[in-house]
């Protein structure tokens, strides 16, 4: 359809059916639907007439091809003018092979991995009848008592901005990519705008509060990278931006990201969001509500009923402008005529499709592939990799769990999820090198702790698999101790006393508390929820089938009270380890480091890497000019191996305080045992800009440090200016 | 002398003269030092010459009257005109008598006593020969961690409020004193300007980012208060505000303070906090750092060399306006001439006075009165008060300590303080009933913990005194764990096991995590660092002489990975306890609750207090009326005791989000037994006043609640409505 024909669509519309068109539903609504969707709001009587719901724009949530090909075929019947319906859902690491969770990916330092990821989540949604995803989130987050860092990649705005491009181009196809002709893609939504990864607490939904010029300098990059992907959808977020709900943000919303930013596409509210003005307490009542949200910007209102029962009134009492209706229609029409709808209402969906592609073999080889790229080694005392033919004792909850999808599974299935057990088993050289003995995730019974212990006794070595059940991270998932249940450590103690070689294997969605395991552990591998065949990838990496090349983008803590610990954090007036600082007067703990126990950036390999002395190109760097950082690596262990290589910048004296190091590339070398490589970044001014405090984007001439290594931590410095 | 004879002075003084009028050193630097100041900050060589010193224009920490003369003496010799030096410390809380910390202080909600002792603390210091204090500090405080929350009066910006204007009072005498002619009084200088109280992790000199708006609601309050007080000086923060040190902020400096607040004394920086501009990375060198100050607007540099060293040359190169030395210098020299210092350059130095006033018994009674109001019995199961004739263990760490004063105890002698044993044997009814044993603070050893045990067996009741050395809070103090030290919980638990009543008394500087204590101890009295005499207000509350009235002003955590909690938070989208709420998917943690474990204006007594069904006047407010919340108050209980009745509004919508509650308004009132007052509380527009988005500060006509109670959490509501 053409534009000028959505415009004589509009314009034929009544305003009920434009109001309509705003509200998004579950399939629960709708004629043809034969399953719910995911409920994560408080849900309540959302008092919508039959006429409305066949009047409605969208529907999140859909349960597979048949189902989205009856609602839309009923929906096209009812609909007065035939406008299909947008389906969305919530396809976050994967729609029904399951990948890592975002966290994970992150930790792969591979866009490209994960762009694949999307692209095949996209194809096996989109042939299922998905139209939308809301997905990337692209949150910045630096705070492991928040549930959802798992959705996220992490504390670096500039490897999120990467990421949340990947996202975008996997789900839409790229910048040249056409929704309407391919059919294989979904739309995307970036959210949640702006910084709900930075609540109070770490306690989900609470108060985010920061400057604006530490939201732009932060949080928001990742957002705007999406957006210049061409991402189609933004989602509000649950929080308030300076003392007002980002829902309802008129200035964040219709001032900066239409108006600023240029954002022309649509605007959903996040779950009950528009309706949650009320108890923020900036609303009296759904109308007020409403009309907060439509003054925003905010176009489709997800799953609560002001604009279905007010925005009529408001416009036709001259209180809201019909033509801010207007506008918030023809963008979601717009969506719809991109993605094809006008003309194939059913778009991908394909039952017999849905049956082949979906959870195919190659899907999950994928998955399979990047949960081995995911996963970190922590810790690694001469035990791994393990030698097939030594007698394994494999223990813990996770040994045989299939909870190893992770929170935002879509239409994951756990019990078709590979364990680590499984996984193993097909991998140890016999049946009896292997014994696997599960036990409790928090209460681990006296009778679960002897089996442990008799099984170790008669092992080589000890695989112990820890971690957090998937309810305890995701949304709304918080929590205040970030270590592991005690039980657990106290599993890992016990063992402890036979002392055999003890590898840790974690699943998990956050960073933990890991003191106790470090000291205890021989070996630790951070294998996150690794999702549908994440067994066998941990298992692989295990045996030494793949060699663990993750590198960690959060910093795990050392412990709870040092939150929130990140690695691009500033000097202060009075850094810790000043060549002239006094023993008291600095910025730090009496009782712990400032460091986090593992740094941004940190992840170990079987092989070793060494970094020969790094160089520049000059010690000055023209404003149109650019350096050259090289640095030979070499493989010095007995494996073949991956490193990534990581270059940070700092600006050492700012108009605003600068960050100790930013992250400003890597690359990812892979190396035989002895080989040597030359690696080389190219240093130029545009990667020198930040935000001033009078938040003009721009470089200042004069000192800045280039680091390079394999983390944040373990870095050469090199000194260059740049001059005016 | 005359503004206009100041004005002379100025044009007479050089370049060089009015620059070192801008340094402040330690005494150590001058002629006729008996002593060296207390030193906490990273000290470097000054290098400043004697020319210099002898033309400097203040002094920090002087060790008496007779250094103070004899060092004034020297310099009025030796400079060239005679301009005198103003001698400033850090008098916090009290001088030589040592009254509670401030945060005990804000305990006793009486800023009538925290006036008398800061009208103490001035007699004390002028004698000796000080002019101006440091105090008081009037940052709001969220974070246990941070250990200067010893310092502050709490997170409550209304009471912070009070308490500064009533330092302020005690300080200069009130706005019709006159510091020239009352020479037992002193310049009081507001601190840290601005927000210094919220740095990032707890962490001291950490980062600090928020909104402007978050800050002029919250953070900004309590300065301006002591503004309107008539406070002479202001001190800069050490933090960061939107991105910049508060000490080279000009846009909070000169164009907030100054320009918009129309602040015209004297601003000072902290400690060295000029040059740390320099590893706060906006300043290259020196000289930048004394650019940015004088632009900022900072008058005085204390102890770093940046003014001294380079402003002459930035006002000769035409880089820095000499009209911005000269109205810094200007500033300083009118302090001097409100001091009266042009006069009586000695003003209240007096050696004999000295020797008379400071530490006198009326003193000391006066810091025992603000010690025993400022105690909070946090729990009481029928233990307390004593009987003077039970046999008691006193045991613990705190049992016969000294370390009583807490930090900033200025010219505090430790030794000189009433421990808890000494005042509890001058109640006991004999010697024998009371066993003293006192133990180590972090490694308990055994043979102590035996005979603790011993004593215990041999006692009716167990008092055991726990705490924090003081070394462990104040500034640079900071802990990431804020339970009390494992040795001690397990001292508390292993004497729990002889089934004996146990009391806990608690010095510290910090709210602690007490839920180990809690569960085990039958009573918890915290008692802070209760200053000089403090053992004998202690020990007078324990055996009922006194009956506990002080409540909390800060909230106790339940655990530190709750941090920040505090009673004036917003509700959310998402409230935890809302009638319609979801089990998951509320704002919450897993693991613990939202709350803490003792809330904000908690606090028992040894009664008991009923409060009747409260009444409002009318159900409507208008703008220039008034409201009547009444309610009464019966002590139900055999005791003689003191309520603090408690006042709290909510604005249910606001343009921003608004908090739960806000303290507005509190009465003490004494009851006998069986006695019954009625209390009474105005409600007012003015009081229903906040900043709006735009930083506006109004009032929203709608739908408003009132609370009353004994503290934040147990309280009546009542809904009224503001017209327009």
């Amino acid at each position: 359809m053409r534009e000028q024909q959505l415009q004589s669509l509009l314009q034929e519309m009544t305003l009920e059916e434009k109001v309509a068109q705003l509200l998004q539903l579950a399939p629960a609504f709708f004629e043809g639907a034969g399953s719910e969707g995911q409920i994560t709001g408080p849900l309540q009587g959302m008092g919508v007439s039959k006429e409305e719901v066949h009047a409605a724009g969208s529907v999140l949530g859909i349960g597979g091809a048949e189902e989205a090909i009856a609602i839309q075929e009923a929906h096209m019947r009812n609909h007065r003018l035939s406008i299909p319906l947008a389906t969305m859902a919530d396809v976050i690491h994967g729609y029904r092979t399951i990948f890592p969770v975002p966290l994970a990916m992150g930790c792969s330092w591979s866009p490209e991995l994960v762009e694949q990821s999307a692209a095949i989540a996209a194809k096996e949604a989109s042939v299922s009848g998905i139209h939308v995803t809301f997905s990337p989130m692209a949150d910045l987050t630096r705070d492991p008592r928040w549930g959802r860092v798992m959705e996220s990649t992490g504390e670096d705005p500039w490897l999120n901005s990467l990421y949340a491009r990947a996202f975008v181009r996997g789900y839409q196809g790229g910048q040249d990519g056409d929704l309407s002709q391919d059919k294989h893609r979904l739309a995307a939504c970036i959210k949640h705008f702006a910084a709900y990864g930075a609540a109070e607490g770490g306690r989900d939904y609470n108060t985010v509060d920061m400057s604006e010029w530490m939201r732009r300098e932060f949080y928001m990059p990742a957002y705007l990278a999406a957006l210049e992907e061409g991402c189609e959808m933004v989602m509000t977020a649950f929080n308030t931006v300076d003392g007002i709900p980002a829902t309802g943000n008129r200035r964040l919303m219709r001032e900066m990201l239409r108006e600023e930013w240029g954002f022309d596409g649509v605007l959903i509210s996040d779950w009950g969001a528009v309706k949650e003005m009320i108890p923020h307490g900036v609303a009296t009542d759904e109308r007020e509500c409403a009309y907060k949200a439509i003054q925003a910007g905010v176009d489709i209102e997800m799953m609560s009923p002001c604009y279905i029962r007010h925005l009529q009134e408001l416009v036709e009492s001259g209180e809201v402008a019909e033509s801010l209706v207007d506008e918030a229609v023809l963008r979601i029409l717009k969506l719809k005529n991109r993605l094809g709808l006008f003309e194939q209402p059913h778009r991908g969906a394909d039952p017999e499709a849905e049956r082949r592609i979906v959870f195919s073999d190659e899907h999950r080889q994928a998955a399979q592939q990047l949960a081995a790229k995911s996963c970190v080694l922590l810790k690694n005392e001469d035990v791994l990799p393990l030698d097939k033919a030594h007698r394994v004792a494999l223990i813990g909850p996770f040994a045989e769990s299939h909870d190893v999808l992770g929170p935002w599974s879509c239409m994951g299935v756990r019990e078709d999820a590979v364990t680590l057990s499984e996984g193993m088993a097909a991998i140890a050289a016999s049946h009896g090198m292997l014994e696997s003995v599960p036990c409790s995730l928090e209460h681990i019974t006296e009778a679960e702790k002897e089996r442990a212990i008799e099984a170790a006794r008669r092992a080589e070595v000890i695989v112990l698999a820890l971690g957090e059940g998937s309810e305890m991270s995701g949304e709304a998932g918080c929590r205040a101790d970030i270590a592991l249940p005690s039980a657990q450590l106290e599993l890992l103690r016990k063992l402890k006393e036979l002392g055999k070689p003890i590898v840790v294997v974690l699943f998990n969605g956050r960073p933990l508390d890991l003191r106790v395991v470090d000291e205890e552990a021989d070996a630790i591998l951070e294998a996150w929820y690794p999702g549908s065949n994440g067994g066998a990838a941990v298992a692989g990496l295990l045996y030494g089938l793949d060699n663990p090349s993750g590198k960690l983008v959060m910093s795990f803590p050392y412990a709870v009270g040092q939150v929130p610990v990140y690695y691009n954090c500033f000097n202060t007036g009075r850094p810790q380890n000043a060549p002239d600082a006094q023993e008291r007067y600095v910025s730090q703990y009496l009782d712990i480091p400032n460091e986090p126990l593992f740094p941004f950036g940190y992840g170990l390999s079987y092989t070793t890497f060494q970094y020969a002395q790094a160089t520049l190109s000059d010690e000055r760097l023209s404003m149109d000019g650019k350096l050259e950082l090289a640095v030979s690596v070499t493989n010095t262990g007995v494996l073949a191996g991956e490193e990534i290589v990581q270059l940070y910048i700092r600006d050492v004296v700012g108009e605003a305080v600068r960050p100790l190091r930013e992250l400003k590339g890597y690359r990812k070398v892979k190396l035989q045992p002895g080989e040597t490589c030359h690696v080389s970044f190219d240093i130029t001014e545009d990667m020198l800009r930040y935000h001033h405090p009078d938040l003009q984007f721009g470089s200042d001439p004069g000192q800045f440090m280039a680091f390079v290594g394999p983390n944040s931590r373990d870095v050469q410095a090199l000194a260059f200016i740049l001059t005016p």
